[in-house]
């Protein structure tokens, strides 16, 4: 009993001690998590430790009318309503302080004098009917504004305002039935609110500002980028030309575009704070921000295609080799060239000059979608199975339209360019002019002279019969061609007969 | 001259009259537009009407303090806390009123409390250090209170509250600077905010309330429905088995899905208003709201397909007709059994029972999955050009990775109703039991007996070659079987040797 017992014993302290050494572990490992959060936080956007301290400085600013007496003096009690100013309308970037500011100040102005009128009419129905008109106003105008708050146009826009508006309305009713000095009271209220609205705004704008615009600009153009990433990893990852050192990296590239399937909801909350912000940086007062939305839903377009994509990467399905083979070429072409082109029309939206680099980009992965059609139409599979061929046709099918989207992407970029007038950078400059074009692919061809024939069919008079009996791409051949350079290029239009 | 100069005249008064006129329609047209615009979004959804007389009657209500003599008495100005209160608080659902409405307490009291001790702390610092000290609180507090806003989960759920706190914590340490009577200042503000808080709380949750969490469910619901129509829209489309008529309905029931590629921001937001809820209809106070984020994110990832799926519905071109025939069936069966297995998942949500109905629905897509492999293992397609086969090749591939996806919808909607602990509805009385499986193909087995071989290859000794001459549906051929039930099925595992 006494061996169990101590044995108990020991072990309740045991169990004691564990459960402290639990709790003191469980509080340490809790504290390190928070300070990683902090640490984490602070450093994914170090502008937010700024706007901590930006906050902080314009409420001490507007602390000063209290802590003053002669200020104190001139407004009283009212002061307290530049503190709770700064305090909902400070917002981390310009254009939504702005916004609330300019909302709240508006805002104010109008409802208090309806606030005002409404009082008078009120007075004309008596001691008694006076707080039942009071009510009734009240109960519509708060009714009436509400019902707005629903329409998209206003919510997106005046949705503070008309708080506001329903806000003082009531208070400068209510509170006139009461205080006899209302326009005093009005005056100081509005005074206080001005002041710490334009305190806010003063800081917000002069103290290391950040600018939505600047923020959805660099949003829309590193979302181009990730599918640009995405584009380029693929291409590395599925037709296997990278090595496993690399592979690491491949697979970091496929992972980013994710975050532009659901990029909907802020890109459109900055397009509607940009349009508050005065000019700043490149971005003039009547920016086009409208068209950042075009091209943010293009790359989402882009994106739910990559989505697809990238479900059939990571399959593990039975392949034909001889047809990815031979589907290879234009492939690769394709996503490279898309991703280059993506590339190119992000660099030229973050430098601010028309995309005219990835024109031809575009050009060639649209070269490259011709070349699929042309090896698809002259491609025989006597021996493959269809199974193992359907998985690399959806692909290249999918790598199609992506080039299309990317296209699409490339014309909107060009219309904000114009829109914005953005510098015409010359394509020379960027994009090396007249190169010889590229070989991609290399065929035998067979002169048919069938004497018998051509004398028949005179309709196919200027027609040859070309066979290709490989495809050979320049850059995995050992043998150059002569004279031509290895990064050039010839578009052969090949017409097969039958 | 004459004649020019009257011409002119005529014209000025024409063009005068005519701008009147122009300005009359304009403005008519426009009062029109905002009629119609007016009528829309009360019709869109009535509860919006119901809310703006909500939030009338519940600042009706406390605007009473003001108007009643013996209440006034008690609170003083302080009374038009509530007011404040009531505008800022109440939101179109009861998740958010309650969440604005128990964060602006809490806050509120614990801002107060430490506002107040900062007030006393102040005064140890003698009249001059005092106002320094509460500066440098004041800069303090709000400049880390500020930036916790930036951590996702306090931004999520307490983003008012830490707003509400740096905003009392202010107020009291500034105003106490001024205000002698400072605890009688803070017990009035906290029971006008408590008046305030409680009046909208119980407006909100009394006066047909709209629960954040309903609508979640049905939102989610409703989603999983219009992936469904989509389906059955595209079967109807792509495989033209719809009359004209029929064809307007059809292109209706493909448009829908769109919304559900954006749906990610307004099913979090439910979801962390939801929260806060108690509970309401069948939904407890701990509802696995998190899990409506899974199904909502697969359904997501469906719609994602589906509009990849959609750009190969419109695009003109050629198509290997013999090919289609030999998938269609497939195909057909995918996209009707998914989309009547979302129909079912949805269906069974709305009535929270558990999804039994829609498993028969993703067998049979699953079945139809295999039967396609098949199908493409078996096809030989020596005269068909493979560029007109990729088409419906890639869309019979997306349709296979819908089924998956569909799959995995049930999966999270089965684990929800779990959780939730939906009634369990026998599927005995959804789906018929154990009818004799449908027939969906019929083909003539050629029993190959070659002894020669058979002896010398003991490896193949249990395989029999069967030649599939010819795919019928049953409910397309005119010949039915005997002794099988239109609607039954026999799934037949082919083994083919080649």
């Amino acid at each position: 009993m006494d061996v169990i017992e101590s044995t108990t014993q020991v072990n309740n302290k045991g169990a004691c001690g564990g459960f402290l050494m639990d709790l003191h572990k469980g509080l340490k490992s809790k504290v390190m998590n928070v300070a990683k959060c902090i640490k984490k936080t602070g450093k994914d956007d170090p502008r937010r430790v700024i706007h901590s301290f930006k906050v902080g400085l314009a409420l001490t600013l507007v602390s000063l009318f209290y802590y003053s007496r002669p200020l104190y003096r001139g407004f009283g009690v009212a002061g307290m309503w530049a503190v709770l100013t700064v305090v909902v309308v400070f917002e981390f970037t310009v254009g939504g302080t702005l916004s609330k500011g300019i909302n709240r100040g508006c805002a104010t102005l109008l409802a208090g004098a309806l606030g005002i009128g409404a009082q008078h009419l009120a007075t004309a129905f008596g001691q008694s009917g006076e707080p039942l008109v009071l009510g009734a106003l009240v109960f519509i105008l708060a009714a009436g504004a509400t019902f707005m708050r629903f329409f998209p146009r206003i919510k997106a826009r005046y949705d503070y305002g008309v708080v506001i508006f329903i806000l003082t309305f009531s208070l400068v009713t209510v509170s006139g039935y009461r205080v006899t000095q209302l326009f005093q009271l009005a005056q100081q209220r509005l005074a206080t609110i001005l002041i710490g609205g334009a305190t806010s705004m003063l800081v917000s704008i002069f103290v290391s500002p950040v600018w939505a615009g600047q923020d959805l600009h660099n949003l829309v153009a590193s979302n181009l980028d990730k599918l640009a990433n995405y584009l380029q990893g693929f291409e590395q990852e599925y037709f296997h030309c990278s090595e496993n050192k690399e592979n690491s990296k491949s697979s970091a590239l496929l992972q980013g575009y994710k975050t532009v399937l659901a990029s909907k909801a802020s890109e459109e909350s900055l397009a509607n704070l940009a349009r508050w912000e005065p000019g700043h940086g490149g971005f003039r007062l009547c920016h086009p921000w409208k068209q950042y939305l075009k091209i943010g839903a293009l790359a989402r377009e882009c994106a739910y295609k990559i989505e697809t994509l990238n479900t059939y990467l990571n399959s593990e399905i039975q392949e034909c080799l001889e047809f990815k083979c031979k589907v290879e070429e234009p492939c690769k072409i394709m996503s490279s060239e898309s991703s280059k082109a993506l590339k190119a029309i992000s660099s030229s939206m973050k430098a601010m000059t028309a995309p005219s680099a990835a024109k031809c980009h575009i050009e060639k992965s649209k070269t490259a979608a011709k070349l699929l059609r042309i090896t698809l139409e002259t491609i025989s599979l006597d021996d493959a199975e269809l199974i193992a061929v359907i998985p690399i046709a959806t692909i290249a099918s999918i790598l199609e339209e992506i080039t299309k989207s990317v296209e699409k992407v490339y014309e909107s970029a060009h219309e904000l360019s114009l829109l914005a007038h953005f510098k015409n950078v010359e394509s020379n400059n960027v994009s090396p002019p007249e190169k010889p074009p590229q070989i991609l692919h290399r065929g035998i061809i067979n002169p048919l002279v069938d004497i018998d024939n051509s004398n028949n069919n005179n309709n196919n008079a200027g027609q040859i019969e070309i066979t290709i009996h490989d495809i050979i791409s320049c850059e995995s051949s050992p043998e150059k061609v002569e004279n031509a350079p290895s990064n050039s290029c010839a578009v052969v239009n090949i017409i097969v007969c039958h």
